[in-house]
């Protein structure tokens, strides 16, 4: 694994919230990551200024860090070949197969007190109790006594009713139940990936979709995906002119991260284009159900005459992320080889959710409608917050979704992304969206935190913003808030 | 994926269970393994001699069933060289990954009605009412605001407090949460494996980690078991010196299937044996809280100095399939590597398994107990069973577990097998548990069905055994039962 300088940035992760001085930090950052794999030996570290610029210190700081973990062995720099990384000291030398990292997931795993996240897309507590839905008596399905590979048939047949109201005609059959949206894309990407496949997907687009093709071996070609419009068919066409992927994937309705959705001529026409040219659609609709102001087109898969387009679905997003929730809608025989592969993985999803969740989507309607009220109203206040505070960023203004896409002009939003956090604010950097290493420039900013704390989220991310002016300014870390 | 007829035939699953005449239904049943894509196009069926007799059919029905399927162009036969699957008529051309299928994960999905099952190893229900443990309030856990990939820390901790009461001390932090044993096993596999790896297990062995292991690209290799000390440790360290597996699959405590409980010297052996060569040992111990009249020892993971020893557990067997509740118990290091591989794969457990798996662990001894009568009574009755009704079958008498491991002599168990279908009782042949394909005069007989369908189902078997001597005898399937 060769990893550049963003790549190492990413992989330490928030390390500078504690009390201790920011070298002991940035050493104790180093450790964790060696410890975990996640920087692995032989790695060959930035030179000091580098790393001091994109984390946002002073050279003297990294070069503090550096000494530190050199005498404790846990680095080694030579003459003329820099500083690389040994390895735990006097640790076992085990071997591992790399784990993919990415920030997003970092953060689920490292939270900090006191910070307010604008990492995750969490959607808030749902009001069940209002709805009487909150309390279960298990009796009943304590007595199924087989393993459910393909998942509940209540919930499956739920599910199919719901494609099927819509005008896509659905049965039990093409529904797969998995753990969440994110399973979804992990069986699919067994499925269908080799080491040195290929998939095409939006630039930028969900990362965890990324994660679970990366991980499959698959090579990644970002097609660029307007923020009103979505993926754009003509840069599809020529890419399509020069490889063959093994599938498309796209999130077309409320795009991830951009807001973007692709309209019903363009839905139409990369159908037949899928179909004309043998190729698989992979269409994630997580997103699809969080209608604000505009309302979602059918999905993909209601222009499709055969079996190209594999449909993919969640409760997490409407409902509530700790369900694990989600599904694939294909053709029976493809919803046979997922089911295989789910067994192989889980031999089936837990019970209890779906007994929930099939009762939850009774009350559909309702919760759509409670859950666009909530959204709509955050939405609008932070892109209110954003014009006070942020007036340079440009900003989309979504009709969907859960996130606002912001441009925060030629500045790098990694190095904003470090002077966030000391400032108590955890924001993503657009470029680990993208499979390129593109929109650098961009940060994804949900709406999902309670009123208060999106105030104070970017009131603390205006006086970040003013820092880095400030750093621009002098090309030097400024001492008031770095030491 | 070139298949034999042994292959073919675990790929047809039960196809014969149906009322038309046996050859109509042997043709649908190869159409359903085509359209799945579980026999692919351009493979060579076996010649109808040999077909017929691994089906314990007459060579007339696979004559006929051949001649329906290339009439409806399935099939090709050409003079010399055999007959050869085309695929469905007119269907797209598609590629995919080949899919791993097991005739158990088979049984799962394509359920006959009116039959007996003897293939799985899912526990009757438990009577959790009695323990007042059945109704739930989700108000609490529906507050929870974020993933837990790791899973929930109420449930990690109360399962780390059960080894070090056990003298095992750990801690939250060694403790991974799954959904189930399976998905422990997938996320190894997926940390471990790359394609061309060894892994070392047990032979025979349970199914679902094979194919775990040979999703991931895995050569499996096996090692004896015996079925009173399994795994031998000579044969062991005789494979070892000619090869450097990736890590050692094992299920030390009532093995899965032979029953065997590898002695405590035994383990201490084993896990210096792992420490001095740098070995990882996987040990899965979803049976070994299931004590009938033997104490289970303590794991290996009680002999262990460092990290060497990874322990899967599962809540399955002891509570309920249903609740998808097992966990990886290792280094913390290594708990952490194998999160993020549980991030890409599903993001974590849903949270409401995870609350209830918590609150029925309170009431572990007194479930365990309940579990022991209940088994104790099956077991009991199926070995006296199989002493009146087949006295020529040798069997295992163990002292805790799922399962009988029965030698039915020198016949073949697959024949049985199919013949077993067609009296309406299912039954896994040896082989399917064997990395090598051996152990095909084994069955494996789980004592879990309520009594009275343990008895009828092993009176159908023996009428099925019956059915196999007359065949055996005459060397020709009868005209009795066989159309």
């Amino acid at each position: 694994m060769e990893l550049d300088c963003s790549g190492i940035v990413t992989r330490l992760g928030k390390w500078s919230v504690g009390p201790e001085p920011l070298y002991q930090q940035l050493a104790g950052g180093l450790k964790k990551a060696i410890l975990d794999g996640a920087v692995p030996p032989d790695t060959l570290l930035p030179p000091e200024r580098t790393f001091a610029g994109a984390l946002a210190v002073s050279r003297s700081t990294v070069v503090a860090a550096y000494a530190l973990l050199r005498q404790e062995g846990w680095l080694e720099s030579r003459q003329g070949s820099g500083t690389k990384v040994l390895g735990p000291p006097l640790a076992q030398a085990k071997e591992f197969n790399p784990v993919a990292r990415n920030p997003v997931f970092e953060q689920m795993l490292d939270r900090g007190e006191g910070l307010i996240d604008f990492s995750g897309g969490i959607p808030a507590e749902l009001k069940l109790a209002d709805l009487k839905l909150t309390h279960f008596n298990l009796s009943g399905i304590l007595q199924e006594p087989r393993y459910l590979p393909q998942g509940l048939p209540e919930l499956r047949q739920a599910i199919a009713n719901q494609y099927s109201l819509k005008g896509i005609p659905t049965s039990e059959e093409q529904v797969l139940i998995t753990n969440g949206a994110q399973q979804a894309l992990a069986l699919v990407a067994a499925l269908y990936l080799q080491r040195g496949d290929t998939v095409v997907l939006e630039n930028p687009t969900y990362f965890g979709a990324m994660d679970a093709f990366r991980g499959a071996g698959a090579r990644l070609v970002g097609v660029t995906t307007d923020p009103v419009d979505g993926l754009r068919l003509d840069l599809l066409q020529r890419v399509l002119s020069t490889l063959q992927p093994r599938f498309i994937y796209l999130t077309p309705t409320f795009q991830n991260p951009t807001g973007a959705v692709m309209p019903v001529e363009q839905r139409k026409e990369l159908v037949q284009l899928a179909e004309k040219n043998d190729l698989v659609l992979v269409e994630d609709n997580t997103l699809a159900d969080l209608e604000l102001d505009q309302a979602a087109p059918p999905p993909l898969a209601a222009f499709a005459q055969g079996d190209n387009v594999i449909t993919i679905g969640s409760m997490s997003k409407l409902f509530w992320v700790g369900l694990r929730i989600g599904w694939v809608r294909a053709a029976p025989a493809l919803i046979n080889r997922l089911t295989r592969l789910k067994q192989v993985n889980d031999l089936g999803s837990g019970l209890v959710n779906q007994v929930i969740a099939t009762r939850w989507l009774d009350q559909f309607e309702a919760v759509k409608e409670w859950r666009k009220q909530e959204l709509l109203a955050k939405r609008d206040l932070m892109l209110k917050l954003l014009q006070e505070h942020l007036p340079d960023w440009g900003c989309t203004r979504p009709g969907g979704g859960l996130f606002l896409w912001v441009r925060i002009g030629p500045s790098n939003a990694g190095t904003l992304a470090q002077l966030a956090l000391r400032y108590g604010v955890v924001i993503l950097p657009g470029n680990v969206m993208s499979a390129d290493d593109s929109y650098s420039q961009y940060v994804r900013l949900p709406f999902l935190l309670d009123p208060p704390l999106i105030t104070e989220g970017i009131a603390r991310l205006s006086r970040a913003w003013e820092s880095q002016a400030v750093l621009n300014k002098t090309g030097q870390p400024t001492s008031g808030f770095i030491v």
